[in-house]
């Protein structure tokens, strides 16, 4: 795309959304402009990220004519009534929200995994759910390698899925505990500080939350595996803002630890960071602001016959959100 | 055992050892006296946990001269060194650490499992890992009703599993991240507040942790299910108190949701708390101070045929140590 691309975020002043414009502004993506765009609530306001400022204007149908590509972190509803108005008026959507991505006829997209599925699209590209994306930077370059056939997920999710509002959930219940206050509860239905809520998302009637359900079908559809078996669990943990996720993957054929850990290392979205004897591995303290997922505790699996073990920590803001919507923007 | 028992906690002055204190006294334990010993460092000092107080004394050999039962819960070298003294004296030693847990000669005990296994003990019964003893009271009543043939664990565990001292550093590192300090390490190799760690006991040569293969091999010993596969990662997350477990466990015979939750809930050491559509779900900070553990999220799982997916929460110093060790002395 050329240099006079004039790009724009939906959603500017949430979490995903100021990320967003953190890694265009130090990845250079080459535009004329990046302009930010939000609900009329916020729309006039300055809005300030590292060196980077603008005001925020409200988000309605006519803006999309003056931009070419339109990233939108605003959440499910904004992007079904807008997204199909920025590709009506030639504008790219690259959609953060769930909205599209199970849609035949919009291509999900992780860059590392499937970046010719850009050029199928018909205006609007999905962003998988963060908790995928981030599981499938350790499970593809093993799927690459082994040839993948099942996986059991369980995870660990930190409060900035949830939004600015969940991170400051939990360091107020978080300062109240010590200061001998109650620690309200409003983002979540019970406190997150010091404690655990296996619960991402809302439920379905067959006791899957659609998170979960999210590892198997967006999985599937980014690794062109109809036939995957996911079994997740999700749960939300007090961290601020990396997930991890404890894999057991069962492959096709016979698994080799060298091997394994060789397709992590040379994968472009993640790396290995397994050497417990010198208690290296990944935590989501460590692999917050990285681009890249870190990938340890690689081990056959006790359970499996050709199955590996593997634990894997990601920045959700960046390569579970943010950064994978600005590498899709760079592929275009 | 008579109202004339004497008992004595062998590193009372630990999370645990008050907590077996707090038990003995809640729970009426038919006893003319409880004693409390620690190291020499510790003697002299004044006890006291709730109501009750008393003096603590050095642990040596001849103590068991006195007493009936000794509870340990002082780390392995100590058992080592001083079960068996216990045990050439009459004094029954009931274990917390892992020292002889795997030994064939020395029961192992989960009382709403196995409570006959106490009749064959030769002085010393061995009490289970906690993160075990929770994750089989969600899925022992669940192998009686269908037959357990594998399961995969991926667990959240408390820093009480790793002392007071833990329990103090999570506190201190939560104080000093909002004071702007630095967050100090050292129980743990990296900060455990706002983090993560899948680092649980020491590191073996094959990638697992002690705490991982302490799953698989007590799983099968209390449970007298030989081949058993089990499949399990441990996680340090900032919790205070509670374990928390995802389980995938896959059985003999079909299985069906009425009839596991049925057996969940008439089972003794567990209850069912599974309404997803009112937020009801175990959690930590809801299964702390509770006797019993807490199971739900029970679905079938997408990814195992005969399988079941759930989420255990229990008190990991009451039913995973303190509670567990007094039942075992209930039954004596």
């Amino acid at each position: 795309m050329k240099k006079d691309c004039r790009i724009g975020i939906i959603g500017a002043t949430g979490a995903v959304g100021q990320e967003i414009i953190r890694l265009l502004v130090n990845r250079k993506f080459p535009c004329s402009e990046i302009k930010a765009y939000a609900s009329s609530r916020s729309a006039g306001n300055v809005l300030k990220v590292d060196e980077w400022e603008g005001v925020v204007e409200e988000t309605t149908p006519d803006v999309f004519d003056d931009l070419d590509i339109a990233i939108f972190s605003a959440g499910g509803d904004t992007s079904k009534a807008l997204a199909p108005e920025a590709a009506k008026r030639n504008c790219v959507a690259i959609d953060n929200s769930s909205a599209f991505r199970m849609d035949e006829t919009v291509p999900l997209v992780v860059p590392e995994i499937n970046p010719e599925a850009v050029k199928e699209h018909q205006g609007i590209i999905a962003n998988p759910n963060c908790s995928t994306a981030i599981a499938l930077m350790g499970v593809y370059p093993l799927h690459l390698a082994f040839g993948l056939k099942r996986m059991f997920v369980s995870t660990y999710q930190a409060v900035s899925g949830s939004g600015v509002a969940a991170m400051k959930e939990l360091e107020n219940q978080s300062k109240a505990l010590f200061s001998g206050e109650k620690a309200e509860a409003s983002v979540y239905p019970h406190p997150i500080a010091f404690n655990l809520l296996p619960h991402v998302d809302s439920f379905l009637e067959d006791g899957y939350t659609r998170e979960e359900l999210k590892m198997l079908n967006e999985g599937r559809k980014i690794m062109n595996l109809p036939d995957l078996k996911v079994s997740c669990t999700c749960v939300r943990v007090p961290v601020f803002r990396a997930h991890s996720m404890s894999i057991n993957a069962e492959f096709e054929k016979p698994v080799d630890l060298e091997i394994a850990r060789n397709a992590i290392q040379s994968f472009s979205g993640s790396e290995l960071f397994d050497n417990p004897s010198k208690n290296e591995y990944p935590t989501p303290l460590a692999y917050t602001e990285k681009e890249k997922c870190g990938v340890g505790r690689i081990r056959k699996d006790h359970a499996l016959d050709n199955g590996l073990a593997l634990w894997i920590s990601g920045d959700q803001l960046w390569k579970g959100a943010a950064l994978n919507a600005v590498q899709i923007a760079e592929i275009l």
